[in-house]
């Protein structure tokens, strides 16, 4: 049976893949009485009296919604919300199987940023967090960054972050094989879209400064008369400080680092061979990479990664997401901020000890039961010393309850 | 341990009370690649293609919203959407023990009608059926109006109609018992919030045309000068022919059948007394009724239900929700109709065979596990036959399926 048939014979069997299941059962009217009428007033009563005990008594602090209105989904693109419904429902079910978290699909049937807002506000009372998933740019930017400001739970665009994050503790690791400094390189990044700008914004965090992005127009830069957003004139700001203009092509030359989230075959051997000694490559558009990785290699590259998951080093957002939300929520963070991010990237990064890294493993692989664990006891303990958690743990707990809570081992 | 301890125990231990689990595991790459990228990318082609085949490869079609906005929750009021959150995981719960139905709440941080009227709407592909729950009159009233006109899915207010249902359900049994048509006798229905509008105009359908209804200020009627709004206006236009005025004690005499849906204590011994023979008493006030069985019944009541589960007849509304939803859900109904209710009524009067009838036993137990098959194939047949169903079933194999799917027993 092929991929195709597979895959939709298992989504009609099951009736898509998610269900809500209680947490224990009621089959007479005793536990009628505790877990509905009357019962079920006092947990109310105690909310009603402290806003906060909802964390205690209700599913709240264990549940993320998957937002979408299916504008950018997968390569398929603006499909429409019902369309986005098995995307989400399969986010669902890796919130669930790699740290046990609750996760429910919202697809919206509107195409309005400022709708999408007011709804997403409107649900906070159920929900511990918000995933973005699979919107379209800009509309992504201008809705995460309004809700960051108007919610009290954490907001997390995962098309942007979860792939900027596993990126970059790729390249981390990359960095140690060829032995360069992360502040002394050049990259190219090739693709402007919500992942690009997110790798940018982390890269200059990590102190990257000769670093230049391109779109299909080639190299973007302060003031460009063409081909420009919102966005792209915040990446220029921080890119590509001589404003040098030019295609990719000639952006190329001299860089130690490509990173694309682009098209399928953006990026040519011949660019390859103009580039640093030992260059790193992260050709990720799905399902086809800017080069393939075999190109790449015979092209000189030294380290080679992909979204693929038939080849090594694996850029794969399920090494971040799970944790990152499972940490957040269990120490109730009121956000997801860069020092949580970051404290995934390192997590993610360094989970390889330096003798085990080679140019075909610097990235876990999605399935290694070590990744969700030390991710979320990372973004737990940056959320307690940056002041956004509401309660304080052991991070080392935490750690321990995502490897109880994960199906994945 | 008292039943509050014990609830919010319960409640505490388990996090509240629902989980999203997956229909089946992903471990591997290969079930990562069918539930998600790649391989979930073909269910979203075909659902582009056709949009009704949302039905087929997503959870939508065995999934339903319970909507709140917490301004009328149990007796306890306008508490808020985050407090009303423990009584939509336990609504939710009842719909997934009784009938198989994945639920799901949507506590929505509002009390304005319009917003909550947009917000469903955009809610509306991840969902095959809309229960509005513990929204406040007369939004209660707006919003389902609205919903059930501009939605494609059914559209049902639980505490409108499953009252009405099982109410009217019980009455047609006991009037059985006391050999009274429901075309000749007086009833009066005290209360005129949500579920006493639904108990008029059920009762109005029924051929009852001695109707009164009541509110604190006495007898409801056609032009009354003081208290009354839209919806009161609507249930004068159908009861009170005769435009009386009077408090509740007078519109009591000579009645046969009284409908309290109000509060402890409206009725007295003394107003029983003034009734037609064999009164039929429904006293529903919540937790203490207008007046206590063993009262009722020694003014002369020949029949009593109340909303208690330490009383013979409870009028539950699990005895109508989870089979509704379960019959329309399977044929993809596109709405909950009139003779749809009406077929939920006569499947749970008709579950007790006239030789099993008797005072104490009008109205079957909740948790009799013939009731959501009897009224989900029922439902699901009035659907077919009122055009009002996207597919046609045999109403046995959706019996048989609400059995196979209901963890009561």
């Amino acid at each position: 049976m092929s991929l195709r048939e597979e895959a939709l014979k298992i989504h009609k069997n099951h009736q898509g893949k998610l269900e809500v299941k209680a947490k224990f059962p009621i089959t007479d009217a005793r536990e009628l009485s505790l877990a509905y009428s009357p019962g079920v007033a006092e947990p109310c009563r105690e909310i009603y009296g402290d806003r906060e005990k909802v964390y205690d008594y209700t599913m709240k602090g264990n549940t993320v919604a998957v937002v979408s209105n299916g504008t950018a989904v997968l390569g398929l693109g603006n499909i429409g919300a019902d369309a986005a419904l098995p995307v989400m429902e399969g986010k669902a079910v890796l919130f669930k199987s790699f740290a046990g978290v609750d996760a429910f699909p919202v697809c919206l049937n509107t195409t309005d940023a400022e709708q999408i807002v007011q709804t997403v506000k409107l649900l906070e009372p159920t929900f511990g967090g918000i995933n973005l998933e699979d919107i379209g740019a800009p509309d992504c930017f201008i809705i995460e960054e309004r809700l960051k400001r108007e919610l009290e739970i954490p907001v997390f665009h995962d098309d942007q972050h979860g792939t900027a994050i596993v990126t970059v503790a790729g390249l981390l690791n990359a960095l140690k094989i060829v032995g360069k400094s992360i502040t002394e390189i050049k990259i190219v990044v090739n693709g402007a879209g919500a992942a690009g700008t997110a790798i940018v914004k982390l890269l200059y965090h990590y102190g990257v400064r000769n670093l230049i992005m391109c779109d299909s127009k080639g190299a973007i830069f302060a003031g460009r008369p063409y081909g420009m957003n919102e966005m792209k004139e915040e990446v220029a700001n921080i890119t590509n400080p001589e404003k040098m203009e030019g295609p990719l092509e000639e952006m190329m030359k001299g860089a130690d680092v490509f990173i694309g989230v682009s098209v399928a075959g953006a990026l040519t051997k011949e660019m390859i061979r103009t580039m640093n000694k030992n260059p790193i490559i992260f050709a990720m558009a799905n399902p086809t990479p800017e080069i393939m990785p075999e190109d790449a290699i015979d092209a000189g590259a030294k380290v080679v990664g992909t979204g693929r998951s038939d080849y090594q080093n694996q850029v794969n957002n399920v090494l971040a997401f799970p944790g990152i939300f499972r940490g957040a929520l269990d120490v109730r963070a009121t956000q997801i901020n860069e020092e949580m991010k970051i404290a995934a990237v390192e997590a993610i990064a360094s989970l390889i000890k330096e003798e085990e890294l080679s140019p075909n493993y610097v990235i876990p692989a999605p399935f290694d039961p070590r990744v969700a664990p030390a991710v979320a006891a990372a973004v737990a303990k940056a959320a307690m010393e940056t002041g956004v958690a509401r309660i304080h743990l052991n991070p080392e707990d935490v750690a321990k309850k995502t490897r109880q809570l994960a199906a994945i081992i």
